[in-house]
């Protein structure tokens, strides 16, 4: 159950205080240049410790291919990536070691397993998500022989709202801000997190541009469904909007119908999909996180006897999670677009016979 | 692509307006009692032609079971249940079937096929949705052996909120409403929509009880991933909310974690599931429906030569597609809860003796 | 677990003295001509009661097609076939409900499940294999556009072996016999078997002709673990060779090696695959059956108490269950080939660009 | 399509002159004691270059174990272990970097993915069984505590059969004998190979004792349709028997079934599998190697350009692939039955109940 996507798949393992961490991505078609620079570049966007607004933890996420590529090429066969842990501090979670941190999932993983790697959490914690990245980069590099694109950025911090989506300015921007004039804002927003020793909490919106219309497999394995799936199932997300999302329910069909012209949509209120099917028009999507559980003030909580105890939290956190989650976000959208790519491919006959005649 | 869970694991077939739409429910435990008058009942309440605030379209939607139980109880091999349709007006979609329904999949199935039945949306119909009503009957059964229950109802109406959350009260209303107090307002906008020819949004709450800690597959298959899916696959749903959703997004840390006693979580924001993983807390997820495409308004298109072109809906549909959403919701989530329990028995070594040993 | 295959997918249901059994076909490409008479045809190849050599059950075995197709034509929909049950006498099973059958599955379904439904075996009953037939004969549709073909026939009976391998005389014997020399002597075989009130064993042949080089997934759902898994999961079925097969365990590297020239190979002893992976050859492989459990002669088995008992078995059955069972075998080849027609599509980039650009 | 098993899935990467391969294994339950000393010592028992009936390469196969084990035990995350390659000679392989050897996956992995690692054969190299055997020393861990065991050896070198099946005695044989007698004879044939510059073909034995009743997934994930395909998926496999095999197709009903007694079953041919389910007897299986193609005389072949050419072989190969193959089917063995324990585990309410009341 560590495997995501049919044909284009990858599978992660790995603890956060581990001897590493990566991912085997598996069904990546033969013949693609993969250029590891590009994969690193991905990872250094979502690392920690670069600013302020992120955990101070300091890791090189240096990603090492073990497999699957001959000469720079994709042979067809599964490319394993690897990341070696690095800045190990366990004694940090010394005092975790017989509690259940609020908020995070040392309770569940206990109650389900019968034991846990205390240290950062082990398998849920957040740095298994550098493994998404890896794959990630790697479905960006097949989306690119076809054209599609993925784009995100912070569209809200602590409730403030980006009303400008500029996804250029977020790729330069420290904490990924669509809106250069909220930036300074929901900039505040994280120190005031910071200086009150609480967390804030955000959301991510990613697009995906020029998707051919045909992507999402009808009935259980829709592009909504999928897309949902992917990015609900990462830490702290807490909701998922396509389109106009909840909006929408607040609408009526003749305002939220996106009529057509054959120039092609005259709106896209339904986020490019319609019946879990992408109909050429822009993704939308947008990803709702709750505040970082790890905060600096006392909390309740129980032991591994479920006896009442409280506790302070020591160690190194993001403040807002949606910040570096929007990196992983856009790689979860890539991975989802993969994915669909190569299933769509036996959509119809006409496809059988281009390839094979 | 049509087949939902991995263990409980269901496959549906049909069309609107073929011969007969069912499913194939695999990986139902052997030795339950399967309820033939259960399973119907669980029909009836979504079938359509029941009230002025659903669909005028008659179906009796009658549950035939083929295989899979024998003298009343379940045998372990593959149960399929065939609904045939009966009142099939295909002639009220001759006048779409050389354009797409804005809002509908007709557009999407068209370019990724090639070919569609037009005759009510066809495999992209709602009408689906029936089969897995029957296959999340059989899920209800299994669960209840454990003493899970999934309730439901309806959240929202046109923006109009359920303050009260009465899951009893909401059984017997016609429009599955939670709050008594609310339903006459909700009523009155589906009313409205009727009037003006258009058609409303809506949100569906489901809730479930005494689940067991543990349930959920880390790192790809967790709790609130495959809920995500399970409700984004829904024609119709644009978003999907786990415990406080959104709000959380908005909150901080010190207010959204909920904290722990010897008697419990002292709070539930999180939704019963940390980690991806049921925490023995309820399960709360809300599903916003947009409103139903199908409007009575002159609406702007293109052929399927891809010419400009206007049409008016014939034929009958649901003024606000969230109603009877809401008991498909409560299935899909039986489904994912089975499927779940099955999945979770693997877990630990302890399980593993207990059957063997 | 009631599917094969992964992206031309069938899942089959129903029990030898059920209402009906019947499969759902997921996968299959839109466009392509669905011709009923031509999946009858195939159905009449295996059903029973047709002539001496077989049990004299008689069934129509007529398939109706409830989903997927739409004027005839593939809509890329799940595809739902459906045959009734007519025949059934289960009065003939009354003596065995409390006992189990030497050689058959009674014994293992009933301490798996804890329950069987003991009338012809149910879902154990080789009747299921209709449902491989008719799923077959949408492969083979699908095979066929790009100039696939399977053929099959009767290696063995009792021993005799077939020295002549002629495919078009099979489809005309009435035991597909492939050697029209060996024929007489064959069917005097299983002629003997009736009359002693025993069965016979044999073996069966499966060619694939024209298969393009390229199909097989390696590492593991390589070409010749498939069509092994698909032969060996038949009932009866319990050996499974890939081209020379086990005497190639008996001969030299320089003698088994396939030498290529730039014609092609110049020998054919691997049966078409290498390293999984179709060569462009010929694919060969054959299945051995163990006679018909289903004998008339006193045996000695337990009931359901673990008691001690003798019994005599009654009803109608093949005294040579590799006769029908080599219609079967070619469906499931068919099935194996159709499956990785469709996943090798997304084995390089050349072949997305094909379909995308 | 490098992933094997369900529930206990273990997925593969790397090539032989990679720089490392590995595995990652899914599913294991937690609470397991894993034993690294063991996993090391069933790794020794396949590394090649210990005698002179194996390929001349060294390797160290030393495992190293990354993830998933927290203070000696399971952890209910994914294992993945590593082996870095140590002694790659990939100048060997110069002389095949343009031209297909015979009998190897080279002209196939070409054909399919228009590029192939040249070097050892890259992913098509039995060095990837090493993976195998690591996965498998993990599936033992799990059998071994519900008594579940497994064990194999040599049935036959170059058409020279053991008679007496010692599984003792192959545990410390250098060919993995089972019988004593015999290995003389079966250890000359590989002499002979290796002088005359030739290979030898041979069969294995697997067989699992103390395997409870009821594991196997009807319909299509049967027993021995799993070990059909774990078997045929290995390179140089051509053929698989399960029980009696071929020998069954030539017996009559009366004799071939196994009659049941209330201590038991009488016989034995079916090894141990009936209607695809274990039936609580010895599994038995038996697996035929074709010969090593890897030999060093000339021999005809095309280059890259399908021109015609001749070459001879360099590089260090096993006379006889069975001998170490035996390891790495026992393993496969292994897999399969510890993925059938977890999926039986949902086969009745009963066990359901036993693990959740």
């Amino acid at each position: 159950m560590n495997s995501f996507g049919l044909r284009f798949k990858f599978t992660t393992f790995g603890e956060s205080h581990g001897k590493a961490l990566g991912c085997i991505v598996d069904g990546v078609p033969a013949g693609l240049q993969i250029d590891e620079e590009f994969i690193q570049s991905q990872m250094n966007r979502r690392k920690p410790g670069q600013n302020k607004y992120q955990t101070q933890r300091k890791e090189g996420d240096k990603v090492e291919i073990l497999s699957g590529v001959f000469e720079g090429v994709s042979t067809g066969t599964p490319i394993c990536m690897v990341i070696f842990n690095e800045n190990q501090k366990s004694r940090d979670y010394a005092n975790v070691k017989d509690l259940f941190r609020p908020g995070h999932a040392d309770f569940t993983y206990f109650h389900k397993y019968g034991i846990r790697d205390y240290r950062g959490g082990g398998r849920s914690s957040a740095r298994e998500t550098a493994c998404r990245v890896a794959a990630g980069a790697i479905a960006k590099i097949l989306l690119k022989e076809v054209g599609i694109e993925v784009v995100s950025g912070i569209f809200e911090v602590d409730g403030i709202k980006s009303e400008n989506l500029d996804f250029s300015y977020a790729k330069n921007s420290s904490i990924f801000a669509l809106d250069k004039d909220m930036e300074a804002k929901q900039k505040k927003a994280i120190e005031n997190a910071l200086t009150s020793h609480d967390s804030v909490g955000g959301a991510v919106i990613v697009k995906a541009l020029n998707v051919p219309c045909g992507l999402g497999e009808p009935m259980y394995h829709k592009l909504d469904g999928q897309i949902a799936e992917a990015m609900m199932g990462l830490n702290a997300v807490k909701g998922v909007e396509i389109g106009d999302g909840i909006e929408s329910s607040k609408s009526k069909g003749s305002l939220n119908n996106d009529q057509i012209s054959s120039d092609g949509f005259l709106s896209n209120h339904s986020g490019g999909i319609l019946g879990g099917i992408s109909n050429g028009d822009e993704i939308v999507t947008k990803i709702y996180f709750k505040p970082t559980p790890s905060i600096f003030l006392e909390q309740q909580t129980v032991d591994n006897e479920n006896k009442d105890t409280t506790y302070y939290l020591k160690g190194r956190h993001d403040p807002c999670v949606a910040i570096r989650g929007s990196v992983v976000c856009e790689s979860m959208m890539a991975l989802v677009l993969a994915d669909m790519l190569l299933l769509n491919m036996n959509s119809k006959i006409d496809y059988i016979k281009k390839v094979y005649n």
